[in-house]
């Protein structure tokens, strides 16, 4: 079962991205991102938050929508996948998480590798490509000449992939930008490594 | 010796920076961020990279200014620092690093980890705050009120604060998001660490 949350971050423009939430089964929106969500006439199902960042129009339209969580210790992105996760949900696709404030897209992305740990699937778009979390080793969907980026924040990890233009040969990643900027060479690639892990993997879009 | 780095990303829009980039010293653009500063009639330097997305029009007018360096396996961010490095600068200030694609916007706030390394002070601003690299322990000037995130890449390392109003206290960072979204008390706070190493802080700008 498949739920959409919207954070409050940069709202997509992207056609095909805007024609997939208003075809989405379930929208969770994080508080003030509603304003985009209601411009465009998409069907919401919650609105999650602490709601300082709601308008106060669109927090009297919405009322009976409204999910008020004012847990400081955490996000508004993980208010919104924990109610998801507790309704029963278990596949995500994330919106609006990135762009804006960078300690927001850091922690954000981050995030993904401890959302993975309770659900079946999550994916994290944006204008320009998407992340999402693989357990190696793996195969992955990818298009012919599609720019790849693989993320490993455990710097012990060693990696080894086929099918990447620039082959990773048991590479251990120092840095986040160590295994940027790669590309598919076919419409699939294939990582291991010396250890099981999750890794990020960024698709930039074509 | 301080210069300017400006790369491809989201080019800031908030007066005090392009105030600060026309008051710059030095200035070093990466390839395709030229049109910026041509259109605010800013003075550069040097503009480096393999030059894959810079307008024709704009290589012509400023081909005495051009550095081409086509290495693949470094960004074009990694290419203008290294040639500032060589050109004697010590202190940099990036700006157009983040924003747009996501895996650059890792990579890239990543990379001042490294190229801390070579230099005495880095920064990398935008429209929502900045990043800088500190040593621990350290005093971190701050605004009172000032929101605050805290990166670390090692999650062996424990984390203590003085000043900021979610106090950290012994504290691991497993996750990039495990300590942002915190706030200054006063107008500097305290970090200081089990072991002595390199984090990332990150202002926003109020």
């Amino acid at each position: 079962m498949k739920a959409y949350i919207i954070a409050n971050g940069t709202f997509p423009k992207k056609k095909f991205l805007i024609n997939e939430l208003k075809n989405a089964p379930f929208v969770i929106v994080c508080d003030g991102a509603i304003k985009h969500i209601d411009r465009l006439n998409i069907r919401v199902d919650v609105i999650i938050g602490d709601l300082d960042s709601i308008d106060k129009k669109l927090k009297e339209k919405y009322f009976k929508k409204i999910v008020y969580v004012p847990d400081q210790m955490s996000n508004d992105l993980s208010k919104a996948f924990y109610y998801g996760l507790n309704l029963g949900f278990d596949e995500f696709i994330i919106l609006g998480a990135t762009g804006k404030r960078e300690d927001h897209t850091l922690g954000n992305i981050s995030l993904l590798l401890l959302y993975t740990k309770s659900c079946k699937n999550i994916i994290m778009k944006s204008d320009y490509g998407e992340f999402e979390v693989v357990k190696t080793p793996c195969k992955i969907s990818s298009v012919k000449g599609q720019q790849i980026s693989i993320f490993c924040f455990d710097s012990r990890i060693k990696i080894s992939s086929k099918n990447l233009k620039y082959p990773l040969k048991e590479l251990s990643l120092p840095l986040l930008a160590s295994a940027t900027l790669n590309e598919a060479l076919e419409d699939n690639f294939y990582i291991r490594t010396n250890k099981i892990c999750e890794l990020l993997i960024y698709k930039k879009y074509l």
